[in-house]
């Protein structure tokens, strides 16, 4: 016998940002595998359901449980924030699945998409991503810091709005303005920046102001950092990006 | 008397994968403007909703007519599929608003982010956006291709994951063919190649393949191409890109 296990991202935080899909997997699910807080964002629907709270920085060990649970036949959903695919645990599940138990790839898993954080960030500030753009994850945990300044280098020299995940925490305080000196290097002073703070949630705030002005200690966990393209413009509260970049300058 | 103009995204298509907050503020709308085939997405809701369909090449006219409505004092909702702010109608407002009418920057305008095709397409696939990634709209119609190819190449030489957006059109029969050929030229032969046709839809299919086969006629207006990093790897039917980058080659 073998159930299941959906991976699913409840989106940026108010509950009407997440999508029905994501919500009738959990209302399905026996178990609820997830970071806490997450999954405090679940509504309760079922009283036989269980829910396994981890800590936010063992995701391959969650993902090893979810698909155990899984194996023995339950009903598994697998909960992160925001698109479960992009910063999040489905790649962690398909790590497992490749480095587990070879009964774990005959089972049924399923990856239901989400309002990732940069959308809804952005969607905050205007229409920022409106142009070619990049997400970078500025964490240097689980890559080198060369390999995150090498992408920030080719994301500014071609031009791409460029959306960071995970500006600072408390352990890495000083990375957000590393990028910003490495990023005046090649970007104009007059570039729209970004931080965004608890976007798609009833506290959110937007701070704009410029590459040459932008002070990394506006940024924090919760925070979206966004720095423009070189057509990226500011009309009154709102910062755009024209799709049209012909006769733009750069 | 002003109303308000709400843009919106309907998500890849499968309506659980449209966000309660958009299906409210069109629930709530007076007037909706978007493109015919989005329009046809939505649900008839009240009897006394006007919709304004139009052609798919006329963005600016479209984001002037719906302001002018909203500028009457009619609750305007702009519909675009995906989220709004990716390729889509956002930014057309926002130019709109900055070329237009003083009066329409006074405006109560919001935006509501909505699942994009890449997350979609992303989650049929597994779950390859797990590293850095960036989006690209292959189109030419509002870029030079010098600027395509320009971005391609900083994207495969810094190792990120790529979206391709409008891969293909009957008008465009050629360029990803022309874009295969330039990233062969970096990336390796075996990099993952996904070809994701109609994501987020009952007839969502998906072909995996290498970057040497990947055969751009493969590519119609509904897929969504996905060119893996170095790192990105096929587990069973499953591509994913894992997030630890340590100890990965390049």
């Amino acid at each position: 016998m073998s159930g299941s296990l959906v991976v699913v991202g409840t989106g940026p935080g108010r509950p009407e940002l997440m999508t029905p899909a994501t919500l009738a997997a959990l209302a399905k699910a026996t178990d609820l595998v997830g970071y806490g807080p997450y999954l405090d964002r679940v509504p309760a629907t079922r009283p036989d359901q269980c829910r396994h709270a981890s800590d936010n920085r063992v995701e391959l060990d969650r993902a090893r449980h979810a698909l155990a649970l899984a194996a023995s036949g339950r009903e598994v959903v697998v909960v992160s924030g925001g698109d479960p695919g992009v910063f999040a645990m489905a790649a962690a599940i398909f790590e497992a699945v490749e480095t587990g138990d070879p009964l774990w790839r005959t089972l049924d898993i399923r990856v239901e998409p989400g309002v990732t954080a940069m959308l809804a960030a952005a969607a905050e500030a205007g229409a920022p991503l409106g142009g070619d753009f990049c997400a970078i994850s500025l964490s240097d945990n689980l890559k080198a810091w060369a390999t995150i300044e090498r992408r920030l280098q080719a994301a500014a020299e071609a031009d791409f709005v460029i959306a960071l995940y995970n500006p600072a925490s408390k352990a890495r305080p000083h990375q957000l303005a590393q990028a910003f000196d490495h990023l005046r290097k090649i970007k104009a002073g007059d570039t729209p920046v970004l931080f965004v703070r608890a976007a798609g949630t009833a506290e959110a705030k937007v701070v704009t102001t410029t590459l040459a002005a932008a002070d990394a200690a506006q940024a924090d966990m919760r925070t979206l950092v966004i720095i423009g393209a070189s057509t990226t413009r500011q009309v009154g509260r709102w910062v755009y990006t024209p799709r049209n970049e012909r006769g733009a300058r750069s």
